[in-house]
Order: structure tokens, then sequence, then C-alpha cells
């Protein structure tokens, strides 16, 4: 496995592998990996001759109270997973290599789809995501790159960006992983103490409860909404962000789910804020 | 010459001269072409294999109250002069194929630079430019794309673009033409009546009172511009817009011309705007 530490590394790799004719593919990620995102560069591999991996963790996505600083790193662990996982490029920038000045004066902005969900909670969130993930799209110039179902909204919003800037390549979006109770794997699932990671498992029983109510032929999304709050409020370091079923392709509030629509919530177990969804109504 | 409609058709020619080897420019335009889009051309043919030229006047870039309908437009005639001056590929797109729905959710924003000058004048000007440039730059994939000089806040908003997302290209400035007279070259100088193509000669003519005095000692920008407008305001249909000298890196506007800078101005001649430059204070 090649590691490699600036652009213009980045750039002499991916030109090699395009004379050898390979067919290139994409994980960016944040690193503190798990299986989830060990998950995205096994679809990878199936379709792809190369799998290049980037992990950076990027402060333009944080807002000033959130966990810039906090947020779990390894990357002498990241470096064994990814290269055990088959990674054939793992791309390692440093913050000044990404970002020679702070903040950049040039950002992408996604109306609609970006404003609701989490990013009413957090604004600027998702100008972060799309910027940093155009930038590092030009960099690593992929054939296709490979995005965790677990951030629905961010998967949505990464794909409108590639439809409207006509970006020369292919979103593809992969099933959430789970642990064996349910709970959806995320860097962020470390922040939880033993007690907090007990109570965590009410997101995933929550968007169970609902689609069990939706399978038996509840369709009003107030009352689909109601029997989740009920039960996440039973654990006592639970605080609701949002709970909200919408259109899964807009990301709009539905009263009534009549089409595919997706369940997100976003709950904060003590400090640690999680984010998980369900899709209804229709196929994953 | 081969004549380029859909996206996907631009797609598969750059795929073609990839496979050959081929270095590809790239000069984007709205059309009506003169000597300053040929000249754009020629420069371009020097340092590439392959020159693709489009034509597409974007309707993302046009004020509600500005010219987009009637935008000078003769096709056949430019596909005429593309031909005679080598271009390898015209990309003709219709408004639909750029944009299958208008307005489109996602946009490019570049601050600071693209703020002032003609950003001030004319809100959500730039932001049109940078997000149909991207979206061209994606489809058509160049290693380098030319712009001419006149629009120098615009060449210098894409740079900053271009550098910030690191779009895997160069951009290239290329010097202004003018006509015998000074005027430097415009599609909307068309717009003009007998007239006021003689008061026209203001522009280029403030500048060059503009360089004289800065060239003979003076460094006050108040009073570099003070002449200026002394000159434009003899024309009887001449109405400024704005007159500027600004750090020819920032944009920022200067007191003291201490350094390179550009003096910048946009002046209606009846109902055609105008804009012109001229680097002082350095090399152009």
């Amino acid at each position: 496995m090649k590691i490699i530490h600036t652009i213009k590394q980045m750039r002499i790799w991916h030109e090699e592998e395009r004379l050898k004719g390979k067919r290139i593919a994409f994980v960016p990620t944040m690193g503190y990996l798990h299986e989830g995102h060990l998950s995205l560069v096994q679809v990878a591999k199936q379709d792809n001759d190369s799998v290049v991996m980037s992990i950076f963790v990027n402060p333009l996505q944080f807002g000033p109270s959130e966990d810039y600083g906090a947020y779990p790193r390894d990357i002498k662990r990241d470096t064994q997973l990814a290269e055990e996982a088959g990674v054939a490029a793992l791309f390692l920038p440093e913050v000044l290599e990404m970002y020679p000045y702070y903040p950049q004066l040039t950002t992408i902005e996604v109306q609609e789809v970006s404003e609701v969900l989490c990013g009413a909670s957090r604004p600027g969130h998702f100008t972060g995501v799309t910027t940093i993930v155009a930038k590092l799209f030009n960099i690593v110039r992929p054939d296709t790159a490979y995005f965790g179902q677990k951030d629905y909204q961010q998967v949505r919003v990464i794909k409108q960006m590639v439809q409207d800037l006509n970006m020369p390549l292919e979103i593809i979006s992969v099933p959430i992983k789970r642990e064996k109770d349910g709970l959806a794997m995320s860097s962020r699932n470390t922040y939880l103490s033993e007690e907090e990671r007990k109570e965590a498992i009410c997101l995933s029983e929550a968007l169970c409860i609902c689609r069990d109510n939706h399978d038996k032929g509840e369709k009003n999304a107030e009352n689909l909404i109601r029997y989740m709050v009920q039960r996440i409020n039973k654990e006592p370091s639970a605080v609701i962000d949002y709970i909200e079923i919408c259109d899964a392709e807009t990301l709009k509030p539905l009263s009534y789910v009549q089409r595919q629509a997706v369940v997100a919530l976003a709950v904060k177990i003590g400090r640690t804020r999680l984010i998980d969804n369900i899709i209804i109504g229709g196929r994953a």
C-alpha cells in the first residue's frame, strides 16, 4: 500500500494508475476506521482496479462548539486496517496541505437538501463537506466514490453537487454497518461511556419501531414519530436533536408516507451526538 | 472541426483525445466571436495539441434586468471563425443540456475577490460565472483554460476557485485585444450606435491618462481617479458605474499605488455597459 502525504504525490500516483488503464475507486474518510469504512473498501474493490482511501479530519465541516479537536485519531491502526482491507493508496494530507490558508475563499453551496436535518442543526456543516469532497475529488480524480448510508443526507448532498457540477464520477451509497445490538457503527461511538453505550441502542430501536408501525399500516408521520420519541425518552441521557420523516429524494418533511421516505434522527447521548436512519415505503 | 451538442458526446471526444495522448486546451466563450476570442485560440494552440471552444450564453450570470435575452448570437458565423482559427472541437450545448432544471441547487461561491468591482455592481454575477465554468471544466476536462484579461476580475475569481478547489488544470490570462482607437474588443460593442461607438473610447483613454499620470509620479489613487472621471464625463452618454484602483492580487482598493495595481472601470454608454482595465505599478 502506497502512503501519500502531498497533493502532488497523489496526482502522480493517479497518472501512473491511469496510464496502466486502472479504474480508480475512492473512499474518503475521517479515519478511526471501523467495519463501516472497511465495507466501503470491500464494495469498491468489486467494481474497480485500485482503491484510494483518504483520511482527513476536515476542520471546515465542524462548528466552533463541535468536536474537531477531540475527534478520535489513530493513524497507525488505520494504516494497518487499510492495508489489510486491500487499499492501494492511502492519502493522508496535513491540514496545511489541504488548506494553505484557512478558511479558504471558495466554498460550494447546495441549497434545499443541505438545509434540513443535520444542515439545520449544524450550520455550515454541509458547506464544509461539499467543499472538502470536491477538493479531494479533484486531487484523487476517481471513477467512483463510496460513502456510507449512515450519513444519508451527506450522500444526498454530494450526489446533488456531482450532478449539478457535472463532476466526472459516480457516487455509490453503501448500506449501514451495525453492531450486534443494532447501533450504527461510527467513530464517535468511542466517546460513549459504558452506560451511554447501552442507552445508545435507542436510536436503532426507535427506527425499528417506526418501520414496524409503518409496515403495520401507520402512514401518519406525526404518529410514527411520537412512538419513536417515546422510545428514546426512556433513556435518561438521551436528548433528541431531531427526528424527521422526509421524502427520500428531496428530504422535504412528509406528513404521510406515501412513497419512499427516510426516517432520520439525531440524538445526543450525554455529550455525544449520534445519527442514524432507515428507509421505509420502498426499497433501500 | 467536430461540433458537439451534448455533454455525453463531449465526454466521449475527451476520452478519445486523451487516449491519443493529446494535451487539451479550453476556450470557454459566450460566442459572437471577435479577435479577442480568436487570440485566445492562437495562444492556446501554441502549448496544446487540441483546442476545445465552448459557446454558451449562461443565464445564471445575468441579473434579471440585464441583457441575457438581447446578448448577440450568431452561431453560423462563430462556427466558421472557430474552424478557421483551428479549433478542434466546438461545444454548443443548449440551456437545458447545461441546466436540466433551473436554477440548479449547487453553486460555487468565492469570497472577497468576487465582492468588489463588477461583483458589487452585478450581484450574483460571479456565482453564475464560477458555477458554469466549473461545470464546463468538469465536462471538457482540459489541461489548460484560456481567458481574456479584459475580464480581469473574472480571471482572478476563476484562478481563486481553481486554486481553492484543487481543480486539475491551469488558467492562462491573455492580454486584451483592442480596436485601432483603443476600445477593448467585446461582443457588447455591437450594441453601440455610431455616436456611442465614438464616445466609447473614453474608457481606454481614461486608462491611458491614469497610466501616464502614474508614470509621471502621481501615486495617490484619489487623484488618479479624478482625472479619469474628468475624461469620461466629457462624453454626454457616459455614466460611470465604477472606477477603482485595486491591488492586482487581492482586488482590495488602494489609496496609494505602491505595488502592482489594476485600474478597472465600468461605464455605461447609453444603455450599454462596458468594462476595461489596465495594470500599473508593475508588469502586466
